[in-house]
């Protein structure tokens, strides 16, 4: 299906010459693997602001994405805001779905398994207690998560569910990462 | 500024009345504080795919948005995409942004503090080699994280920043939430 364009090495829509370009690079020098993602946020109002992601550093470079991609948050209503745009728990859930999904595509194609289809429905659960501050038992993050995948594939599911792990999303969630807030007067 | 529009008890955007009936409600049947939220991801091709969100659970019900939010998710090319969207870790900065940002402006308001902008940049850094299978020794998600904020209001910057700590996202990261995934064949 998807390596009918050219007679390259596509595999799942994933380049593997330049897959394999890229980790001799990294092998040869591993500082170019060191990579920095960015974004900057501007509160609009209540519960709306508006995230804007232009450039990142990586491969011993800064890189800037062809146009800035700008992403709103808001909530809805019973979390006081108009429901303009997803919240920003679901918008964790978004990285993460992504996040496992291009995982097990690109490793399935670097171990030559052809992907047909990936489909997933995610579910967070999460006591407003904690936000709120109206209980200091409660967790004020998600209690769980649980991400349900399908996938139409030449491999067994146990085998993607092993690729499922490269994800950084997923390592990021459940290994707590070191988060450094710092607020000053503007 | 935001308090200009109605007579009503709004600040910083946030209408306080329905905080306060929302809060009572809350302490009155601590089983509507359990929320769950959900997504829906299918994959594209390569490392595009694309999530959805429509629905919720909270206080007592299942709650739809008024329409479902579609987020789209590449990588650029140095990590084998087309650069057509915000790459899955960069979503996730987006969430912590959005959480952060949303929880000052929402406990500020409940505290009576006047915020007039809140803005911040964000950087994560991580060791693609983690991603890329090349290493073991190296985290395949964030190293770590900065969010730097600026913010205009009438309190000083060491009681704002107590406020982020309410952000459910941060929580998320920093706590080592538990994730359930699992793979059948569709």
């Amino acid at each position: 299906m998807t390596t009918t364009m050219k007679a390259t090495s596509r595999v799942n829509g994933v380049d593997m010459t330049q897959v394999k370009e890229t980790v001799a690079a990294l092998k040869r020098d591993p500082s170019l693997a060191r990579f920095q993602f960015r974004a900057s946020n501007r509160w609009i109002t209540g519960t709306r602001n508006s995230t804007r992601i232009a450039d990142f550093h990586g491969v011993g470079r800064d890189i800037e994405h062809p146009r800035p991609f700008q992403t709103e948050a808001d909530e809805p209503p019973v979390v006081f805001g108009n429901d303009s745009a997803p919240n920003p728990v679901e918008h964790l859930l978004t990285a993460l779905a992504s996040c496992v999904t291009t995982g097990i595509a690109c490793h399935a194609a670097s171990r030559g398994i052809r992907i047909e289809s990936i489909e997933s429905t995610l579910e967070g659960d999460i006591d407003v207690r904690g936000f709120l501050g109206l209980s200091d038992e409660v967790e004020r993050g998600f209690q769980q998560i649980r991400m349900a995948i399908r996938v139409k594939s030449d491999a067994p599911p146990e085998v993607l569910a092993e690729l499922a792990n490269y994800s950084p999303v997923l390592n990021t969630i459940t290994r707590s990462t070191p988060v450094e807030v710092t607020v000053e007067e503007a």
